[in-house]
């Protein structure tokens, strides 16, 4: 089995070279940090990626959690991850240093869990929504709520969840019902189901802070309506210890993959004894939520990412081992057999796998970036630097996944009967990463998403900056001759999603507002295909700047093969927006104007 | 969970109105069947399909085959399977009559295999082996090894497999190594080892025949020094009891999916007695074998398509009875929420789902048409139907497996976080149809094998006996109003696969064989996509046909259904030629010219 699960190379060319991370310590908020520090912070999450995470990557899937006298009972090992995860600063590494955190940037931060997510992507689950967890209780809970909450999630002594799915409302989320019942105590009586919230019970943790959503007796209905409550599975007494609060776990589910960390179905207020605290003001709790949704997402896209790069170095391993046939043109069979990586059609499939890591991952520390400066900033760069996260966010998030999916298969397919077997951990992997298109929002509604409301928001201001962002890029890279060809590659592409947006745009003009999100998937796999195109000719451009410079022979290498990369995705990948510029310009409503009635038969 | 599987009408509809099976009964060997009998048959199939296959489709996935004191034990019901194959003819359906057969067309046991595929894919590994098995005994093997093993296979007393791959030659068979060394008893001693054997040993038949290809000790190198053997794992005594042949069981294999039929590592001859009988003439195996192989090809095409239609029918069933949102033009939260099949996106996912599978069904029915005539023809005609059903096999193969995945994924998707449980089957569905686009010749094989080999054989004929078919097609259907704009789009695609052909054949013209095959799986891809869009306008054609007829409201709602999934592959599916064809009308040998270092970080 393939030791490799990243390329620290890779993520130091992203991190220093792609994207300058070291620029970030100008602002106040990052001052104390140098390419030292987040080199020592990368040795260091290597380190644990390497002892702590990967030797449990296939053990934690085989021994599923399971349900035991009402509680979910996780791989003994989650505990010490979860020890390891508090006292080595990771759960709060981007938090401020006054609740205990590192105030890295998350561009570092990321790469960092990148790395963990790459050695055992079921165990982040448990530091991830503790993070997110943690950072809506400081951004939003009561100066008693952070003092109480965070420093024991920060430690890792509590789990932390995002509590919003219910049997009825999934992608729906106006429609939940659980119910929050004023109290003159100072708390809300909870009633109600959740399903689906990962690592909603285990006991590799002391307790667990639900962040849920409910409605509070009277609200308006749909989602101005929703109010976020802070939850806890246990209370803290007066006294100062902890008492049950009426949380019951009702299943743990059996999945595809993720099996490592258990998605649970919860009951709240059986016996009406359920407290919950408010988060922030009434009524205001989905746009809350939406900060750790929206950090969930491209938490997503990240851990899409990091299982797509575990399946790349098994599958590149594996394809420089295994020899098997010849060239078409040298079929004598008294020769040696070939390492397959020599065929022209398993290149193909590692630079598609390749292709897709770098160019997403790419595309995550850009929005990092984004978050970065945004958070920093209250000025105009800063507003502008949220738009440009706000309108790739839902592109983060799902082409790591849907494509991802497809990287992970092409691993598994290098491996031939190999991979389809457990002897290699590529079935896992294809396992694990199906989830991802899944939760924290389909694709459908990343799509939604994206075209009917990012686009359109701010009268198309975000979308505005966005092919800012890419002409940028275009002017720089145009001037040098070997990238010429690929900056006006992507200039066409421009051209082209420009094109395809005025026309769904002109569409939602004439009020047909069916009419033009139908096709909102399409777009939204156009739009990333356009956006990994532009991540690949910045980091073409890099490439490029290293080699002019006076690299080392190893360097000059992973230049190569990075142009490589670059080259392979604007000619392989890129003309896929043909097909869908062509089905995106037609306006016939195909999907809608067919009766239900006709899918019988 | 769904109860359907498959839909009779749409079979009946593939059948009778678009292929026209009953034109065979012109033919002396199939003349004895009516549409009476095939529907008989039918019925027949799809009772034990509902009532002995479909109910195990879980629990044999779950209670995997097992090695117990050196034999493979598999789930009980198996061994009522062979028997009900065996004594209900199936096994042996589309053989003559003067081995114990039924004379079917393949078309109609086809038919009945993709129903049982449909109820319940790991057990059809049985039958179908067998079968391919016995046909190649009754092809190449000699009068007493037809007359002792054929009457057993078709029984279902006795599994048949096939048995070709090697640790060490899995998709490059010129490198086997298994030895059979002729003594001057009639039987050769076989020595080596094979692995990925599927059904290689089970306890629900009373022996196993192993098609096995070996070299024969001073055989010329690579595939021209292959034999094929008949190699029991028990064989027979003089006083026709079985005894012990050395065929050993070392490994079953724990597999991603496919789990209820066991795929073995065999080692033969340990103890230096395993007798193997040749079939045939010496060094002519690979020939011999390619029967079986062609066979199992085209099954595993259709066999991807029944796990396409089962998770299809089980997605639409969802998709029907789930409310979920609302439609983006009435978001009023106070009104009930809409099944979800009314969202555009899920109608999108659906018809492509229903586009996939059908498509690909009708393909793999005209594929059976063109074997039921090239069979029973030894005229220019049959030579015509052999040749179109060599150049369609490697399509028919990769398509519905390709495709069937993503069809699959996308029925998953349809069910949200429940597609990802184990609830539902579709988690299962999407395990056990990745096995597709791996055995029996990966998709990369199978490109090699369309452009490498079927379109350049005897000058390009069968290609343009192709496109003469998709040609014929196109002139029925012109002249159809409703279909014009669909003939029209049809034409310009064979039009864009003539240009990419002709531009792949100048490359191999210049010598560089390399550079002709480097994106072959691009161009099956493409190929694919317009042999499936020609047999959409087929199927078309006889849609309108029944609407222009005398029609019930069901028919006619079916018939309008057609209608508009043709209409979906031509707006969504076809228009993806258009990125394959600007990526294969470039010539800079991409993948080829990159040095196997760069691939280093």
């Amino acid at each position: 089995m393939s030791e490799k699960f990243v390329s620290r190379r890779n993520l130091e060319f992203l991190l220093y070279e792609t994207h300058g991370v070291e620029r970030l310590s100008s602002l106040a908020y990052y001052e104390d940090h140098t390419r030292e520090t987040y080199q020592l912070v990368l040795d260091t999450a290597q380190k644990l990626a390497r002892e702590l995470l990967y030797p449990y990557l296939g053990e934690m899937d085989k021994k599923a959690p399971y349900l035991e006298s009402g509680s979910v009972k996780v791989h003994p090992v989650v505990k010490n991850m979860m020890k390891e995860w508090g006292e080595g600063g990771w759960i709060g590494a981007s938090m401020p240093y006054e609740v205990g955190g590192q105030q890295l940037p998350s561009m570092v931060s990321t790469a960092c869990n990148f790395i963990f997510a790459a050695a055992n992507f079921s165990s982040t689950g448990f530091p991830l929504l503790t993070s997110g967890a943690a950072h809506l209780v400081l951004s939003f809970g009561s100066e008693d709520m952070k003092e109480t909450y965070i420093p024991r999630m920060l430690a890792g002594e509590w789990q932390g969840t995002m509590a919003l799915t219910e049997p009825q409302a999934g992608s729906s989320l106006s429609d939940i019902v659980t119910r929050a019942e004023p109290t003159d105590q100072g708390y809300y009586k909870i009633r109600g189901q959740k399903i689906f919230i990962s690592a909603g019970d285990h006991d590799g943790a002391e307790n667990v802070i639900h962040m849920m959503i409910a409605k509070i007796k009277g609200a308006p209905p749909g989602v101005k309506g929703i109010s976020l409550f802070l939850v806890p599975k246990k209370r803290i007494t007066t006294d100062g210890s902890l008492e049950s609060n009426d949380v019951t776990v009702a299943t743990v589910y059996h999945k595809l993959g993720y099996r490592g960390c258990p998605i649970t179905q919860l009951s709240l207020g059986e016996n009406d004894d359920c407290r919950g605290y408010l988060v922030g003001e009434a009524n205001k709790g989905l746009s809350y939520m939406f900060q750790m949704m929206n950090e969930a997402r491209l938490g997503v896209g990240m851990q899409a990412t990091a299982i797509a790069s575990a399946a790349y170095y098994t599958a590149l391993e594996y394809a420089r081992e295994r020899p098997q046939g010849r060239k078409p043109s040298g079929k004598d069979a008294t020769l040696p057999q070939i390492p397959i990586i020599e065929h022209a059609d398993v290149r193909r499939m590692l630079l598609f796998q390749r292709a897709v890591v770098e160019g997403s991952l790419s595309l995550i520390l850009q929005c990092c970036m984004y978050a970065d400066l945004a958070r920093q900033r209250d000025d105009e760069q800063g507003e502008r630097h949220a738009l440009l996260l706000d309108i790739l966010t839902p592109v983060a998030k799902a082409y790591p996944s849907e494509t991802g999916i497809m990287s992970v298969s092409q691993g598994l397919q290098i491996l031939g009967g190999y991979g389809y077997c457990q002897e290699f951990p590529l079935e896992q992997y294809y396992r694990d990463i199906r989830i991802h298109a899944i939760h924290e929002g389909t694709t459908g509604i990343q799509a939604m998403d994206l075209l009917g409301r990012k686009v359109l928001y701010k009268e198309g201001k975000a979308l505005k900056l966005y092919f800012e962002e890419l002409q940028a890029s275009i002017n720089s890279a145009a001037p040098i001759s070997e990238l010429k060809p690929y900056s006006d590659r992507l200039k066409d592409a421009v051209e082209a999603i420009r094109k395809v947006t005025m026309g769904r745009i002109e569409v939602a003009m004439k009020g047909n507002i069916e009419a033009f999100l139908a096709d909102a998937s399409l777009y939204l796999e156009m739009f990333g295909l356009v956006t990994i195109a532009w991540q690949w000719l910045v980091q073409g451009a890099a490439a490029q700047k290293g080699l002019d410079g006076n690299c080392s022979a190893n360097d000059k290498e992973f230049y190569q093969g990075k142009l490589h990369t670059m080259k392979y995705f604007f000619h392989y990948e890129l003309p896929k927006i043909q097909g869908l510029a062509a089905r995106l310009m037609e306006d016939d409503s195909l999907t809608l104007n067919m009766s239900e009635d006709l899918f019988r038969d």
